[in-house]
């Protein structure tokens, strides 16, 4: 609040005056409401939804979470971002199977069943697709948030930690890698270096206290917090402990940082520190003129905790610290507000984001320079919305 | 981890040795999947929903949430409790005033465009009915957790703290409460002690990420963090500053608690510490026969932070301390895990939650022995699941 207090002058003139009572009781009802509902929806009124990118290649394709529309930190699990290689399969729970293999002294098969007697654990992690961003990187810079960075959203999982079923399988010394494969129709498969295996991936059954949606895995994903989306394996139903990376389909022609020099960087797993300011945003309307609005955004980090968050009004000439919401969570989106007085000139909104190793999150022009136009995933470039004289606000 | 590691040789024998690969591989389907989509839906095998209680009286009564379906800490919206006096009225958001009146140098009325220029706040907290656990007071032990205790739920909720609002307006010195009243049909009207009003109080327009759903308060409601849900307002249409309680329907006629000698404390706000084991629980059974079980549920505290939770298998002679999941956060639902040997004898499950006041959650009896058995309300009792030899858990 101490944002509130430093500019409470600014406020004075926000809400209407009251002139009369009469307006505000046309607002109560004179008859008995709707019933009570043994599931819950939205209201009518509500209509945000995920933007749907259809690709030529039946099952491929994205959906984007409306960041702009979005409060707090947590994703609603309708509106989580999707990423398929081959849609979305119907698996029967109640037979799925994961087949633990490979070099372990003990394989394995885990039913749902099995895995809900584990010891269980939650946590609050952010997935983003690898790709998210990618646009903007190749210089054609999007029009709003969601266009923008909606391959990102941000959950409460709860599943086992990978590192348990390994060691009910036990090990060989020679492993050193896993591959994670999907249950969809084109058996979506990741490599994963044993370290990270062993750290805090999780095996999920659980998102946002709810059995995972069917787009987003059911009844069992991997959760491998940091690290970019497509290894996050949905429908998880093979873990092949292997002394090498399997080089497949998805980290061999997808999923790798082509270089100017025309070598392409492979496993590049995490994703690094980023963020966006979602409000005002391109597509919004300042739309009372000069004077105070919030500046809110997300601000997240593959790496750990957001430390800090800068706001520019001038493109980067100047910058402020924006306040960050407690509770700052690892590998978890954090939301940062910082109040600004609009002069009702032309600005340039930015935020950067500094995580918790010192990194700071770069501007596109130095991105590009060390990356060129084609490097198309792990974009985590500054963002830059343009406002103008008339209070709208656009990407260019 | 350290409750896996300590007990590691338990689970050797929790999933099947592999004995052949081909049983995995008919999970996999052979066609592309179902394609994106807007907006999401749960999978048609997830059935948990909330338990419909109607009353008599035409728009009155409550759905509880299903605890024991839940992981984590957050509630799904679509899952949140709900409690209705007059139904769930149908607001036009882009209509709807908040009038800000009494004794304050400046009456307002807000619309919701107003209330989305001033700073925001996000946080997770519960909301539980007073009259969570009535029956269990009074002597009518519930078979399972959602009917035991489901008028309990946890979000996280963004919004303007009400102080910012009644700053604006400016406070007179003889302002000693709030009435918050809503907009549905019986204009349900709570008094509100000024003090909480210039602490940590919301006015929120948001739940878990997206605009309030409808049974929630749409478009705007009083998050009043860790009194009884009675006085988190729904649907709020005005805000009366005035010098001493209104003596409103529901904290005269309801929410009173009854003590033995006939006399009724009234204003009673916070929800004291309280917890409740979810798994295994009533209606549940041990289906492995003797071996290890995790025991998880939720404690809470309206209070702040819940310090402890422990945990009995023998009905209160001895007490083991749970783990609980980070982050612990004030006034919010904290899940809790143990993991359990089952010997296959009969035990008798309980959690006892201590919070960071110091204040330890009392035994059933110890409440009845104060409070008698028509309190109704606040019951925060210890809660007992009974496992039988065959591995089923009831209520007696």
């Amino acid at each position: 609040m101490i944002d509130f207090l430093q500019s409470r002058r600014r406020f004075l003139a926000l809400a209407a005056p009251l002139t009369g009572l009469v307006s505000c009781k046309k607002t109560v009802p004179s008859e008995i409401g709707a019933p009570l509902s043994a599931y819950g929806a939205r209201s009518p009124q509500v209509t945000s939804v995920r933007d749907v990118r259809e690709s030529a290649t039946p099952g491929t394709g994205s959906t984007r979470t409306p960041l702009q529309d979005l409060d707090g930190i947590i994703t609603p699990s309708a509106l989580h971002f999707e990423r398929h290689h081959a849609g979305v399969p119907s698996i029967d729970a109640a037979k799925h199977e994961i087949l633990l293999h490979g070099l372990v002294e003990k394989p394995l098969i885990f039913t749902m069943a099995d895995l809900h007697r584990f010891p269980s654990v939650s946590r609050i992690h952010f997935i983003e697709c690898a790709g998210n961003s990618g646009a903007e990187q190749a210089g054609n810079p999007q029009p709003d948030p969601q266009k923008s960075a909606g391959l990102f959203s941000c959950s409460e999982w709860t599943g086992v930690p990978l590192s348990l079923l390994l060691k009910e399988a036990v090990l060989r010394p020679e492993a050193k890698w896993i591959v994670a494969e999907g249950a969809d129709a084109c058996m979506m498969a990741r490599s994963i270096p044993i370290e990270k295996a062993l750290d805090d991936i999780l095996v999920a059954y659980s998102q946002n206290g709810e059995p995972l949606r069917p787009e987003q895995g059911f009844p069992v994903r991997l959760v491998v917090p940091g690290w970019e989306g497509n290894i996050n394996v949905k429908w998880l139903h093979r873990l092949h402990v292997v002394d090498q990376p399997s080089m497949t389909r998805d980290e061999t022609s997808h999923y790798t940082d082509l270089m100017p020099d025309g070598k392409a960087q492979i496993f590049t797993f995490p994703m690094e520190a980023k963020s966006i300011i979602t409000r005002p945003a391109g597509r919004q309307k300042l739309a009372y003129g000069p004077g105070s609005y919030e500046i809110t955004g997300l601000a997240w980090s593959g790496r750990g905790k957001v430390q800090r968050v800068e706001v520019s009004t001038d493109r980067g000439q100047t910058w402020q610290d924006a306040e960050l919401q407690a509770p700052v969570l690892s590998k978890a989106a954090t939301r940062f507000r910082l109040m600004w007085t609009w002069n009702g000139t032309p600005a340039a909104l930015q935020s950067r984001c500094t995580d918790e190793t010192g990194y700071v999150q770069p501007s596109l022009d130095d991105l590009v320079r060390v990356r060129g136009r084609f490097f198309q995933y792990h974009c985590n470039a500054i963002k830059t919305w343009f406002v103008h004289e008339d209070g709208s606000v656009s990407h260019v």
